[in-house]
């Protein structure tokens, strides 16, 4: 009962794209502190930077053969977002198939597993996201879905969302919510400039946010170390 | 009842300074083996080494707002130590209160939990020891204490202490300890000197170290391999 | 009952070296996906990328005597191997033994516990795959076995046997079959390039590897995105 | 922002009571190895078998304010599941709340997160499912959010579902599916019921499934073993 | 420099003895949601309940030497503490040495590392919250400290404090802070007897604790299921 | 390349049952602190005491075939030893193949990956220590090795040696060692007893052990607390 969704509705090309500009820890407070995937996804190498559209991949534990099966759904401008049904640290992703990946305009992987050829990954510039490093093999026995809701680091991901990861990790934003929280995120990051510059210039956070007259109330005592003995 | 201690006593800064100039594992050694922050506590980019006196900040889970509260207790040679009431693994810590603290002259922040901007704090080279990385932001609705004894990562942190941190981890030193174990931290290094020279040119520590009497005391055996069958 | 074992029987120098020249992933791989140690040996710094003759140490938890004890039977070319008898995380090597073990043309480490001094280590180029980094020392009470089988990251690593480690970890290859698993590398390594040639060129696994067939037979059914309410 | 969903559509209860015929593991089986909650989420004390439909509650970390919420939520048969927005290990449920919830004639609770009173909770035979126990309180401040989708153990369960737990864990069911699944659960048991027979019997699983020449065209081979040297 | 503190301040021991009436998390919540150990200390057995005054010890890895010689400094009443100086999951601690504490009246055993013979304690009804169990053994070479300040389960604990254990875990009190902590379990609990019983009449905790207005303020929604596709 | 050894070299098999008298503990003191398995192996239900023959089997990540095929290689007094090749949390085993095995006059079953159906396995009475429980299922495709040397919980198991397993976790004891550590068994519990009676007596271990000299040496000192402020 394996099923590939084809024709899926992406998010917005040229929005999905602009989310390249802020950082994973922006958007996800730019839409209500949701959608973080667990910060055990984490970079395997750093410095990277992407945002994209997901194709989603659910995967039998051990088993790759889906993700070779999801390949032609790619098309410039995704990144590929894979979740076994059960937890599974073996390497279902190397560089053959980013190379693969890659030739279709995939910019990156999400993968709630591990990985491996990460010294090749890294001179080919394809980032990856994940659970864990291992050079564990994987078999192509079993069948799994292509661009069904998957859940990946704990968060549920539609194909089509979107999908911004840094060095902070890996956030997931709904194509239907995309645009307002692109805006969200850039009005954050007006604020956050004002906000810099007056840290900056050495002014305290109670200050810059107002912060003072809660503390009071909330019953804040500022007191002098006692003398030692 | 939270409370921010002020005017408390650090260790002179001179001290507090020179220990910059050794590695955790040497003044980890050096003081009797104790005072190592547990390893879970890694930095979030590697090559950093400072060292500073200890601002302490306990702070309630998913709650960043003592942070704010601490940033004015801080002056320059400072490094900021923050402990949670229950473990958390929220993001409390990001580029804008690094670029708060730096401009107090703080040189640094070791957290047990989460920290998040890792690649804005890297490029501005404000170095961080955290649990782990995370996007997750926290709120502001409970205060802490600042400047209270605090346990991180399984230590005891009084303000005032040493903090010296580097790509081995975190080690704290007792304020009224400092000048005792800068010393032997210099007498460790010089002893390892002489040492280091001597395997470079190839003697074993079975001789550095006149080990060999002890082993066969101990009634150490050298055999041959079994010829195979 | 500490043993020595000398003059071990080693894989042939020129078999071992080669194998530097393939991925842990490969080699994995080529032997039948067997002998990857755990993937929580990670290396303390990217990029290293080692092969050689595992010289295997046995040691008690928190003792590094035995470390000391082996290095005198270690040559140019070998790998030095430690397992501690139960799990422990302290830091038992760091870079006065590497400068030891360098002087005799060890390559690098591989240890199921801790490691420490690691911006020393690798600025002096000497690698190591470690459990974690730690500064908490070692004593030098309890001896060890150094040349016996022992389990290191749940895989068994006899002395001789060929070590190889990159980022993605470390694989152990039996002495007697490493020729044979050297050759298999080879030819996986080839057959990988041609693969490489057709992905990048665009082509899907799917065909470069005749899979749609069998997916067919399995019942894979692609289906359109149903419209959305 | 938060919102709690009235009148939500629940699995026919008869159906839902039925579940509570069959262990996780058979109707995890019977609905295609799919609807498992990660096995971290363990039985406070062993022996409890429990199933109802869910009223789910997403909870900020360490807050259970929404937990008092749902409660008037809850009716005869209902399971309790709590997500906590990102990781939290705190106790957010103790006898009191049990207490509450029981008077509505709710069966127990699943958490993804930490538990407490768990001897009391024994006594009085109310079941918890949870990531850990621990005494750590919550705060009553950040409102969540009651019947909406929510990601527990990293499966998705939506207000309404079957959830059925025992001590092997916690499975969910889709409503829509629930009719369907209990059949084949029961279709399941019925041919194990058959197989056990055989077992008890002394027969073996190659025989009782055919597997002989399926082995046999794989290649396995039966060989005695080698005399010892 | 080992040493063991003799004829140590305890808190007084009938209000010590007073707490074992109150759970682990009561007395948690009733000094103000401080003090409880790491919730991975766990009961090798269900149903203790134990309180008493703290004889702590700070022990090597993989050492319980010092576990003996503390013996004698126990009295009747006391719960001993035992910290590691760096992370160990050892057995330090069997029936043996329990057989040698029960005989001068300590009550139960806290150990931030592993317990062995654990049938055998529950059998003899000497309780232990350990890290973990293990059978590994542990040498007597290095010497540590008798009632010193130790960190256990991540809390400090001083010797004379209070212990108090449960299937809840672990929970420290200051000496000087124990009646006045005690006088507030007592409180917490007779507050929480009357809530029980309206919660068991079927009152809900939103009106038990007046929360509705506060609920509203803070802008929750009511609202029905949407109608289904 | 799969293989089943048959006709292997069991340890005798009044020796191995002998093993049952003792502890898991007392065994792995008795062969010199050696032989125990990771305690990540723990019991699905408390109580259990077994001891037997090893009867081994290698198994792919997530697919249980071959301990199908093992079944017909018991005899009665076996223990089953079961180990993926790599990291695996599945539920491989459950009642079916548990009454499979018993009919056989197996034992229990040691497994370093997940186990199910804990409930009907207590009923029955067939132990298991399993690295965790869990209900998600295993396939049937790749095949494994029954009866060749493996490595479970980090140690090696070699069929026909001798399986100990307890409330504390199992230990393995070599089938040509078998007899001396019997042997040693015996004569640490009778050891033990007297050392018992000497503790229950109120004697301390300083004393029972002739320590207080070597305590002496060592530099240990004991003082008063110091009067407080």
């Amino acid at each position: 009962m394996a099923v590939v969704v084809q024709n899926i509705s992406r998010t917005d090309r040229s929005i999905a794209n602009a989310f390249g500009g802020f950082g994973v820890s922006t958007v996800h407070e730019a839409q209500g502190r949701k959608g973080y995937l667990a910060p055990y996804l984490s970079p395997i190498y750093p410095g990277a930077h992407i945002s994209g559209t997901a194709v989603t991949i659910s995967v039998a534990p051990g088993d790759n053969w889906t993700i070779h099966v999801a390949v032609e759904q790619c098309e410039e401008g995704d990144v590929v977002v894979v979740a076994p049904t059960s937890r599974c640290d073996d390497g279902y992703f190397g560089e053959l198939l980013a190379t693969s990946l890659r030739s279709r305009g995939v910019r990156g992987l999400v993968i709630d597993a591990g990985c491996r050829d990460v010294a090749d990954l890294q001179t080919m510039g394809f980032p990856v996201w994940s659970r864990c490093v291992s050079a564990t093999g994987t078999v192509k026995e079993t069948l799994g879905d292509v661009n069904v809701p998957v859940v990946c680091g704990g968060q549920l991901v539609n194909p089509g969302d979107v999908i911004v990861a840094d060095d902070d990790g890996v956030v997931v934003v709904r194509r239907k919510e995309a645009a307002e929280v692109l805006e969200a995120s850039r009005t954050r990051e007006e604020k956050e400039a004002v906000s810099r510059e007056r840290y900056e210039a050495g002014e305290v956070g109670l200050d810059v946010n107002n912060m003072r007259e809660r503390l009071a109330e909330k019953g804040l005592k500022y007191v002098d170390q006692e003398p030692e003995h």
